[in-house]
C-alpha cells in the first residue's frame, strides 16, 4: 500500500474536492489519509515541507504535490 | 464504470500530474480518458463548457472540475 495524504481546511472547495478524491482513488492500493490543517496544526510544518502552498492538496508518498483547485492559501490557515 | 477525463497540453506540469492521476485512479471503476487539448482542438469547447480554465484538469462524469496545479491557461492553448 502506498500512502496518499489529502490536506484540507474544511472549506467548501476542500469538501467538494475531498468527495471526488475519495471516490476515484484506488483504496485497495493506496492508504489515503485526510488531514484537516485547521484542526491538526502539528501537521502544518510537514505540509509546508512537502511544498503545499494551498488547500486542498494531495501529496503522494514520493512527495509529489497536487494542488487541487484553490480553497485557501496555507499562510491564511 | 464512471467516466473521468484528464485534460492536458503536454506541458511538464501536465505530464507529471498525468502520471500521478494514472497511478491512483481506480481504473476498475473509472474509465479514464486522456485528452491533449493542443492536439485535439475539437475538445476545446467541451472543456470550456465544463469550466476548465487551465490544464491539467480532471473532469468527472458529473462535470466537477479539479484543476490540478497550473500548467497553462486554456486561453493560451
Amino acid at each position: 500500500m502506498k500512502n496518499l495524504t489529502f490536506y484540507h481546511a474544511g472549506c467548501p472547495v476542500c469538501v467538494s474536492a475531498e468527495q471526488e478524491v475519495l471516490s476515484f482513488v484506488d483504496q485497495s492500493r493506496f492508504n489515503l489519509s485526510i488531514i484537516h490543517l485547521g484542526e491538526k496544526r502539528d501537521f502544518m510544518d510537514k505540509a509546508k515541507e512537502f511544498g503545499v502552498s494551498s488547500v486542498p492538496a494531495l501529496v503522494t508518498e514520493e512527495g509529489q504535490v497536487l494542488h487541487i483547485n484553490f480553497g485557501a492559501s496555507i499562510d491564511d490557515l
